[in-house]
Formats: structure tokens, sequence, C-alpha cells
């Protein structure tokens, strides 16, 4: 079906969510007389007096940064969630209203002192100090038996709602298993039981066979375009061998991750010529003291632009009432990613 | 838990869609450095020559609008669906890519006229109009046996992807049951099975009793804010009376929806001095020819905004890759709903 499917609309099923998404190949020809999202620059200068994320500098909360030298990682300020210290909430089940307590821990960690920097521009050995400490998060707050996920996450550029351009992720830690994760698990233990192999390496044997959506590949990563993908340009990466979670990386495969995260982040920026925006973020197994064959350790690329640097694809409408929708394909997104050059 | 719940994170369950969704009361305080999204003024002249919505004006196609007097609905120039006849898709089903051809029709429906006017400003007359085409479109386009559902939604604002301010929706008419309306008629179903009254009929009851959510109120309709939104400002909107559909809404009921939409697109107008930006749209029975008795036909409206004309929620980063989250509690916002006039 793939030549045809270039040019007419079909819908493509989504294994690991469970969710089918809408193709409509044919709609790109459509003109746009919608919002354009002019690009804001990037901040040039290594070091900004006013960003509260620089080294040396005070805090909304009043704390001081350090001087820090490499990765920096602090309780967020602003926390969505606190530790079950801070909260007394009783559980509400009355018919259908339903709620319940949530406790977790939000942490900010700043990839580099360098405020003009991006995962793209930083030198792999400083990639794998920031792997380094994800690993290091992941093992501490999900030793907490409170806690039963770490979500690490990067909203990169103002058009993602990133409120300040220093290079940094967050960690989301909760009680519960959140929705996205909890279903991907749900679906990948399915297969497990089912093949004693992860959906995602036998995902993985399909699309090194067919070659047509990968966009880049070292010797224990690659990075494809899902065949089901929702955003224009959304990746998934994933290790050739099986693990579940940050704190199983081999040193060979933090390095593998290191360099596949530059690569992916460059061709990004080469794609439309300017800094790309995205969320960003791992899919890990669940901190919950149980064993997780069944969990492929991923991360997943969404990011908004659609046709150029002022064109974004809105997740709107149809997409929020019915269900998600795409115009060029996945197909023809890894075949641009892979015309964009990886330095 | 009610008080409480103004402060402290929790987490609430939406049983139409059966999934949490993660409360930060605490969150609101924190300060906003991150994009401003200056409000687009609406325009002031009934008729704008450029509009290809407008009356007597030439469409990208090349056809040109007649002179309507009221609602006019047309063919999407640049449909997402073709009909059965213009696709020669075969299903790919080879290990875990899973490809099917989808059909369908999509339609675009201008609300009125004048150029200038959106859904809050129009007279209630005009918008039973307006109710009636979609009663009308519903039928048609679902008595075609390959049309298991019709989606009719609005993007409103340049902030939600919409291309022209011209007061318009669409209508995307598909071969399956998209994901959204099929999960929500699933949990509906199981309800009804089990209580022989729809799922929306008891949890109205409940919140015609605790009243903190409710924006407004007629004799046929109620817009309240959920208990589970997910969106700052997300309204549903039920008919007190079960109906499954457009094509079953009464005289009265036609009357009712249409006051109501008026009377909630008016509070979201003046709830920031601006107008409102919004996604909106209806779930209604599948058109499968089946009789859906556990569906409670209802409107989604899906406002961006978060403090300000200005400031609007990313859904984002832990929102993407784990689950939505809010800040201000469905209690406070209704609160403020209420207390923006709804003239
Ligand atoms: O069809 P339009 O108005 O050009 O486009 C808008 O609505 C569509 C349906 O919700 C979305 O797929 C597009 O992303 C959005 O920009
Ligand atoms: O925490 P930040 O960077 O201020 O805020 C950003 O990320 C959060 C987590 O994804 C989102 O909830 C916010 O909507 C977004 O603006």
């Amino acid at each position: 079906m793939l030549s045809n499917s270039r040019t007419q609309p079909h819908r493509r099923y989504n294994p690991l969510r469970r969710q089918w998404v809408l193709v409509s190949p044919q709609r790109t020809a459509r003109p746009w007389q919608g919002q354009l999202n002019k690009p804001v620059a990037p901040d040039q200068q290594p070091y900004d007096p006013t960003c509260y994320l620089c080294p040396g500098n005070p805090r909304t909360s009043g704390d001081v940064n350090p001087q820090y030298p490499g990765v920096f990682a602090f309780d967020n300020d602003f926390p969505a969630l606190l530790p079950p210290s801070a909260t007394d909430l009783p559980a509400e089940h009355n018919g259908l209203l339903i709620a319940e307590p949530e406790n977790g821990r939000c942490r900010v960690l700043c990839f580099h002192p360098n405020h003009s920097l991006t995962l793209s521009q930083m030198t792999p050995p400083d990639i794998e100090a920031v792997i380094n400490v994800w690993a290091h998060e992941t093992l501490v707050l999900g030793s907490d038996l409170a806690i039963q996920y770490v979500q690490i996450f990067e909203n990169r550029g103002a058009m993602m709602g990133s409120s300040n351009p220093h290079p940094h992720c967050q960690i989301w830690a909760t009680g519960h298993i959140p929705e996205e994760p909890a279903a991907e698990a749900e679906s990948q233990l399915a297969h497990f039981q089912q093949h004693n192999r992860t959906l995602l390496a036998d995902y993985l044997t399909q699309e090194l066979k067919e070659k047509v959506r990968i966009v880049s590949e070292n010797e224990t990563f690659v990075a494809v375009v899902p065949f089901w993908a929702v955003w224009p340009f959304e990746t998934l990466i994933l290790p050739r061998d099986p693990i579940a979670s940050f704190v199983d990386l081999t040193p060979a495969q933090t390095t593998g991750l290191a360099d596949i995260l530059k690569r992916v982040t460059t061709r990004y920026d080469n794609l439309f010529g300017v800094s790309f925006p995205y969320t960003m973020g791992f899919h890990q197994a669940p901190t919950d003291g149980e064993p997780h064959p069944e969990i492929h350790f991923h991360a997943h690329f969404y990011p908004p632009l659609l046709r150029s640097a002022e064109i974004r694809k809105f997740m709107v409408g149809f997409e929020m009432l019915g269900m998600p929708q795409r115009d060029i394909t996945p197909e023809k997104a890894a075949e641009m990613l892979r015309a964009a050059p990886e330095l």
C-alpha cells in the first residue's frame, strides 16, 4: 500500500498506544492563511543575568544557584506535586465525582552552565553527563516507596511552553503511573506475554528491514519516524537491545544515546534552519519494585513544526474531538530528516 | 475534600474518557516568563474582499460563493477525507505495521454572511438556524452507509489554528467512529447497561445538586465545568433530557441549545475582555443504523487561555508524555465564568 498511501487518506494503528491516527497526505497542498509563529532567535550570550537557571543567579524562591560546572539538579520552586508529608487530602469517591490525593516530586535539571546551548550544540561527553544524571535521578527518586514512576521531559522553545531558553529539563516523579506510560505498559505486557520479545524489539526489526522510516542509527540506538507518528516530524528513539530503564544503560549504550540525541536534534535544527522546538521525554519501567522485561526503554520527540519554521501543526478541532490527524506521511518526514545534515 | 482540593495536588477521574487528570492548584502562583500571545483584534468589517468564506467571493478551488443570506454549507476544497469512489487503497496488515483505507466527507459551514460576527454576537434565531443545518447535515451525511460518524467542530481564533475569522465550522464525516467518541461510547454503554440511565444524566444530577461547577442553565440545557476538566475553562454542555443526536432535538431543545451557546460564548468573551479562542464540537450517536440509548448528546468547549488574554495553557511535556495536568481547579474556573456577565 505504501506507494498509494503517499497521496490517499488512510488510518494507521499505533500498537504501543492502541490508537488510530488519520493520515491525509493529499492535504499538504492546501494554502495556509492562519497563524505564523516568528521563530525566536536563540540567545547568543553564554550568561544571562536575568536567567533564573544560570550559575550564580538568584531564583524566585530566593535560593541562589551555585557556580555549577556541569549538570545541576534541584527541586522545582513551583512543583506540580508535593511529598506526602506536605498534604493531607482524603480521597473522594462520590458517585461519578472521583478524586484521589496524588503525591510526588518535581525536579529541574540544568544540562549545562552555558545559557546559549541546546542539546544539539553540546558535546557528546557533556550529553553523556546529562544521561548519567537522568539515570541517577531515576534511581534515587524511584527508590522512594511512594514513587511509582519517574517522568523525564524537556520542553524546548517558546512555542512549546518553555519559559526559559537555558538548556534544561524537568522530572516529575509520581505516586501513580501516569496515563501514557501506563497505557504503553499494558500493550507491551500483552505483546511480551504472547511473543516473549518486547513489542518495540519486534517493531524495530520490521523498521530495520523496511528502512524507509529510519532517520539515524548507531551501534546501540536507532531513531525512526514511527509508522503511526502523530506529529509531522515525530521520532522514536530505541535501543537495539531491549533495556527497561535509564538505570540499565551500559556504558556503550550511554555513549550511543548521547550520540543519537545529538544527531537527531541536529537534523531537526537543520530541517528548517531554526533552533527546533519540541517536547521530548523518556518512557521507562515503573519504579514499583517489580521486574519489567516487557518494557522497552525509549524516547519520544514531539515537535510541532509542519511546513516551515513559521507554520506549525495545530492539534485542534478534529484532533481534540475525534482523533489525531496528520498531513505529510511518516515516510516523507523521514526522507526530509535524512536529507537534513547531521553536522 | 473540596475545601483542601483548592490548594493541594490531587488527581480526578474522567468516567466518560476513563482517564485521570492531575490537578495542581498550588501552581497558579508561579511567575510566567514564557510566550505571550497578543490577542488578535476581531475583524470589524462585515465584508472582507480577501475572505474566501464571504458571500460572492471566489475560493481557492475557483468556485464562487453565492450571495448566501443565512447559513451556507459546501464541500471542503482541501478535504482530509475522500469518498470511496476517489480512493483505491488496499489495507496493510504486516506485523506491527497496520494501515487501512479511511473514507469520508469534509464540509465547511458558514454560520452567517457577516464576516465580523462570532457565535456570541449572533442572535438566538440565527444560532437556531445553524443548529438546524447541523441536524440536517448529520441526517444527510449519516444516511450514507459508508459513514459511521459525523463530527461537527469549530476552531475559533488564530491561537486554535483557525485560518479564517469568518464565523464557520467544519464537519468531518468518517467511515469509522473516531477514537474520542468511540471511547466515550464504550463507557456510556457500560454505564447504561448497569443503571439503565445515561452516564451523563447521572453526572448532571450530581452537578445540579452540588451547583459549584455549573456555569449557566436554561430550561433544556446546562453548561458545567466538568469535575474532570483538562483545559482551564473547559465546559461541557448537556441537555437535561438525554437525546442521542442532533436529529433528536425538539424545537424547545433547539431554542435552548442556541440560548446556552450564546450565554457560554458571551461569558467566555467577557472573562478576559477578548474574543475568546476555543475548539468546540459535539459528540453524538454514531450513524451506524443502531439505536444508541446510551449516548447522551453533548458539546465540549476546549479553550486554551489560562490566566489572561495573553497567557495560555500549554499541553506539552508532562501532559504529552505523562497525563493531562491543570492548575486552577474546575470549581474556581466555574466561579470565574459565573462572575463574567452573560450580556
Ligand atoms: O482545516 P483548517 O481550518 O485549515 O485546519 C485546522 O483544523 C483542522 C481540523 O481540526 C486541523 O487538522 C488543522 O491542524 C487546523 O489548522
Ligand atoms: O513547568 P513550566 O516549564 O513552567 O511549564 C511548562 O511545562 C509544564 C510541564 O509539562 C506544563 O504543565 C506547562 O503548561 C508548561 O508551560
